[in-house]
């Protein structure tokens, strides 16, 4: 199958140029191979007019909790320590495999709705959602989340362990398995052990919560002596490609600590504010030059998936945090959703940028819309203006996903029924 | 004209009920007659099915300038003082009528597509405001903003005055106009007496920006020894009904000033955020029983009207400001962008909440959206997920503005035509 995108505005995201005026872009099967002037000799099997619209790579939504979405606006306004011990955890608890399923459907088809194409999620019964991206077309990176339990730990490592062979680079290479440490304060020091020798057996990354709250720290500082970030590098976590969510409450040691082991933290504005978190040092951060990815956590902390919101977010309060109107400017905001999301998940060589050679992964934007009028500056616009639902076609792979906002891979309607109907069931279970 | 909203879920914002599931919306002209049942003997000529969507109070976007949306993502990631005086200002000084009436006419499709039906509006050229609000159908607050200059203060009072003559109380009552000095820092003592002997003649209230940033309430400090809300309050500014855009720098005595002179602060967190302004403590005079109001501000520091982005961000950035989760509840944050917003513009007897008598102001949300699913609560989903592109139909003053999306009342497209020229044209003035 071969797609020729014509005359677009193309946001590439490459590193050399902001935006590429009226271009096209040519896809054949999963890859981008031409990007310029038209071409005679290019046979093509579909044409998408690219008139008012703007292309730009996928948004990778570097971490979040995809079977989560069976509980969006579950519980709010709650303090997190409640929220977590009565409403979600005794929740998921009561959680099945099918459950999980349709519930990651749901996000998928979320994200795909809002511009994201590929995303790293950490849950359990992770089969299911490797099931649920095949189907769907998505790129994913699944990760089973390992909370230390006695007698239960050895199970935990085997099901990563047969989650990586069932799925690890399956679906011609978009689905990624990697190891997930919940965290330190949820995984002792014997447990991580445990789990970097299966990541070291399986030659793969590691996903995990750092320093998400002021309490962890502290925790930490009087458990360990040193903050949660210092003390998995001292057990050697980050020798393996980190995926480190959050990272909220870090000083300068941490961040240093972070850039010489190339550890790639994962901002979630929506997540942090709305459970009261803090405010990550981003633009410390990324002036330290470290790889600064950005995700939307699960939807019940959130309470959506909309990577757009997340970039918004991202810009706009690191400003007043630091009290500068020029920190985290859009165009940095738009890279941590794409070529550094890329990057985290070890994926930049393939996706995260539209070049030739990569991955066809791109989203069309509808510009003709009021909120985006008149087009000044499409990298202001997209930070600040545009909305996830301006997102008009989605691909993944070269295939297309969704198209005029309508789904083209699976039956969206199915999905929110079956999901309703279990948010019922759960509650009374 | 009747109208019959039926089988509805409604967010009456009446103080009294959240929710009342699966009823009935009789409007008869622009007024809200009877809720509850269906009624045999009430006759209308159109009925709406509430199936899958919800109705609200339409919001009210309580500062804004409207006029501005020209200039969107025009300049942005620049400081403060740099954007205003070498962007903006210079910009907006070629501005003319024409200009601010297509701009004005942008801003308010923009509203209406995302839930919003009344605003209170500060900028120039107002009648062209005022003529646009009046084809459109919203309702709206049109105040001329002044700003002192040599030799030009009596023009822009005979401006304002001339502006209520010809605007206020007109188009059913759907139009208001208010006084308007730009900011204690751009008006002196001698300037705001005049404009409050003009809000005295007029018997109309007072909209101004106070306390925005740091350096204004530190300027003042050194030049009145006072913070600029005690300022005004001694020059006798808050014997009218005042609506105070921003309050972001303010201490206790000046929250004490507010509460006790019922001055109605205008919470703006997007333009705070992003101008980098800071952190206005809305948890704390929610607490004090101070009326906070929500608005965009203008798009150009925003850079959007989305009123449902701007709830979200009350709601979130003030639980981490606080850091308390359950700071600034979802609810809250509602009635800000409703009831509050009403009260703040002196209209709370006839809009701002869905009561029988009121007038009808009412928005429908399209809850059948996969990031909306499942419906666990509604309020926690009007707060956190769901998004401004959500909003279905419209209706102000008992009139259809929008349906299933459709703007009714103005050709959306030759207002998007003639904006993108205007701002083409305007970079080359």
């Amino acid at each position: 199958m071969s797609l020729l995108i014509k005359n677009i505005n193309l946001v590439p995201m490459d590193g050399k140029e902001e935006i590429r005026e009226n271009t096209n872009i040519y896809i054949e099967d999963d890859k981008i191979t031409h990007i310029g002037e038209l071409r005679e000799d290019i046979k093509v099997d579909r044409t998408i007019d690219g008139k008012n619209k703007l292309a730009m790579p996928g948004l990778i939504n570097a971490h979040t909790h995809i079977g989560m979405s069976l509980l969006r606006n579950y519980a709010d306004d709650l303090p997190l320590h409640e929220w977590l011990t009565q409403k979600i955890w005794p929740t998921e608890a009561n959680l099945r495999a099918e459950d999980v399923y349709w519930g990651s459907m749901l996000s998928m088809v979320e994200m795909i709705q809002s511009g994201t194409t590929a995303f790293c999620d950490m849950y359990f019964f992770m089969d299911e959602v490797g099931k649920g991206l095949e189907e769907i077309g998505m790129r994913g990176v699944l990760t089973r989340g390992l909370i230390e339990e006695q007698g239960q730990n050895s199970d935990k490592l085997l099901d990563t362990k047969n989650l990586y062979k069932n799925w690890h680079d399956k679906g011609n290479g978009k689905i990624k398995v990697m190891v997930a440490p919940h965290a330190p304060y949820t995984c002792s020091p014997k447990f991580l052990e445990e789990i970097m020798d299966l990541a070291k057996e399986l030659n793969t990354g590691i996903h995990i919560h750092l320093s998400e709250t002021e309490k962890e720290v502290k925790d930490s500082f009087e458990k360990w002596g040193k903050s949660p970030i210092e003390h998995v590098y001292d057990l050697g976590l980050f020798e393996f490609p980190t995926v480190a969510a959050h990272c909220v409450h870090v000083d300068d040691k941490d961040i240093s600590i972070m850039k010489a082991n190339n550890v790639n933290p994962v901002n979630n504005p929506s997540s942090n504010l709305k459970l009261a978190s803090g405010f990550a040092p981003i633009d410390k951060m990324l002036k330290s030059g470290i790889n600064v990815a950005l995700g939307t956590d699960g939807s019940s902390s959130n309470n959506n998936l909309n990577m757009f919101e997340e970039i918004h977010l991202a810009s706009i309060v690191n400003k007043a945090v630091n009290k500068d109107a020029i920190s985290v400017p859009a165009i940095e905001a738009l890279k941590m959703a794409t070529i550094n999301g890329a990057k985290a998940l070890g994926w930049d060589n393939e996706i995260g940028s539209i070049e030739i050679g990569k991955k066809a992964d791109i989203i069309l934007i509808d510009m003709h819309k009021p909120h985006l009028y008149p087009i000044h500056n499409i990298i202001s616009a997209l930070a600040y203006s545009v909305q996830g639902s301006d997102v008009d076609t989605v691909i993944v792979d070269g295939k297309i996903l969704m198209e005029n906002r309508e789904m083209k891979t699976v039956d969206m309607e199915k999905i929110m029924y079956n999901t309703e109907k279990i948010a019922q069931d759960l509650i009374m279970r």
